[in-house]
């Protein structure tokens, strides 16, 4: 269903195979989803998304589950039904509770709404906003 | 340069006027910012904005510096920059670091990016992440 | 400060001229602002977009005021400063009110807010919905 | 489907019961659409959205039809299938034909071409368009 | 599905008729797909709009295969599954190979990340871009 | 203007200047924009995007200047100012003509508006778009 095949193990490159060794390793699953075996098509591309991907997401100044929760408003915001599932499932595997989800969701709706009035009112920034 | 006027104190009805003596009330200051002196052309929409505005940002599951942080995500996701401009300088008002802007900044790149391959090659949503 | 020179009157080909000319006689105006002068880099562009937009805009089931609130909600849901601030004005000379662009403005923040909010719950569509 | 459940009329709290009596006594029909339900996870996001709704979408200086078109304007320039789906539905229950549905639709992609054609362009906004 | 009924060539009008008679001599092919099949309940609609896709997309300073790379793009950011889809389909059809669309592909990712890094830290356009 | 400093050379830290260094002998000139030193403030970040980007943007199945116009393409269909005036600096710099970016903006504007018809009427994908 995908506009290029999505590739079995047996199928990739030595280079995707390699990469897809890290994700087992770091994930610590077998499981490898759709989204990485699409990629593989393109080994430069699968290898510079999974580390930028593993990178970002990795603990700094923000907490992984806060981490993920971002993700999950970005994806929302730009309707992308692949990146709200399979983030909402990365996160309810770090915790995230149907709480937790539903304040999120609150937040993206919001703040829709107020980016529109904003937009669609050509409001001004205020000169306290510019430092 | 808005395309309703930015209305000031003086120009206020009585209901936008009850509003905004409440954003100062709750805000501790006396600064009205520019996005509610647009709205206050209609007092109901003004109303219940800002009553919206005051329940969803309030602490809950989510502590107030994450739901700002989730906002500014969703405002650069959705291109308005008055809403990206105000809710960073709030964020900021709560303590947040340019650290941690930077990794919230991180995580919009890297969701716009991932959303627009999964997309572009229609990637199925694979089973485990359908519960 | 277009990424294209804004071209003037005197600058024009025969066949974007004749455009112009049609723009003004049909606006009974002899203003033609920026959006034809970028475009008449490209007649074959101008003449298709003129055309098009003077047959989808004239009255037909719905007038031409109801039209142009449609392209003002679309445009703010797009972030187009340019297409929010040309076609208010173009409502206001139509007779739009404060008070219905208010409302308008109201229905577009709202329809974004709910927009997120299926999309961010995956919210599946009703059978009764699909006739 | 969605990333919550769908909660039934029986596992509904005590909150979210009392909107879904409003929204059978508005609408005068039994039938609750997900989006509700989903919804009701939050009552006080429930709550809120409906009574914004409700006010949004009453007649005032719009009528109810001309509020359900821009409704799907909206909702189409964001990619929401759900809300597209819906409010076309409610179009259609107040009488919105085949023909008035056509013309939105062409003004829909007019305004999302010319939006795009004055992005891409970097159209400077007239002088005359700043009131 | 679609919210109109996907015409069949018995229920055409005759000025769709003859639009869908040019699009088959055009394409060399009987097939004509559902996008066309929906837009003809407005004939004026189908024929505008066929009339641009057949002058935008023929060749010019771009050849066909480049420009339905760029509408691959374009629907991808733009998150339209039919678009994606049908043009994917074109491309492949004009010869595009796997590595050209994971390429493609690639740049979509790309842009749409620093679009986004661009917009949450509101970059400031360099002069040297200014001309 | 940005939301954080625009750090000059001598505010770097070794890892950023490492970069701006392979920015300047890539690009062969002194010249390196605001992006980048926005960026800098987190030197993984800078780092990670400045070698995707010269991964991405190097000649391979497709030539360097086709890719700059997909960049264009993907920044408008996204609102982002900054981007597409600095892709479209680039493209001409790589000998994009005014004829080739008029072509490339009229294939952004067509797919806009298509992808917003289909979306809109909820056009269901041909089968034979499904391989």
């Amino acid at each position: 269903m995908s506009t290029v095949k999505i590739l079995e193990d047996h199928e990739l490159s030595t280079e995707s195979a390699a990469v897809f060794a890290d994700i087992r390793a770091t994930r610590k699953t077998e499981f490898v989803n759709n989204f990485w075996r699409t990629l593989a098509h393109d080994p430069a591309l699968l290898k510079r998304t999974w580390e930028s991907v593993k990178q970002v997401m990795a603990p700094g100044a923000l907490d992984p589950l806060t981490k993920e929760m971002i993700y999950i408003a970005v994806s929302a915001a730009q309707s992308c039904e692949y990146c709200v599932r399979s983030h909402t499932a990365a996160a309810r595997a770090k915790g995230m509770t149907d709480q937790q989800l539903m304040e999120l969701v609150a937040i993206v709706g919001m703040a829709a709404e107020t980016n529109r009035l904003a937009i669609a009112l050509q409001t001004p920034v205020d000169e306290a906003f510019k430092l």
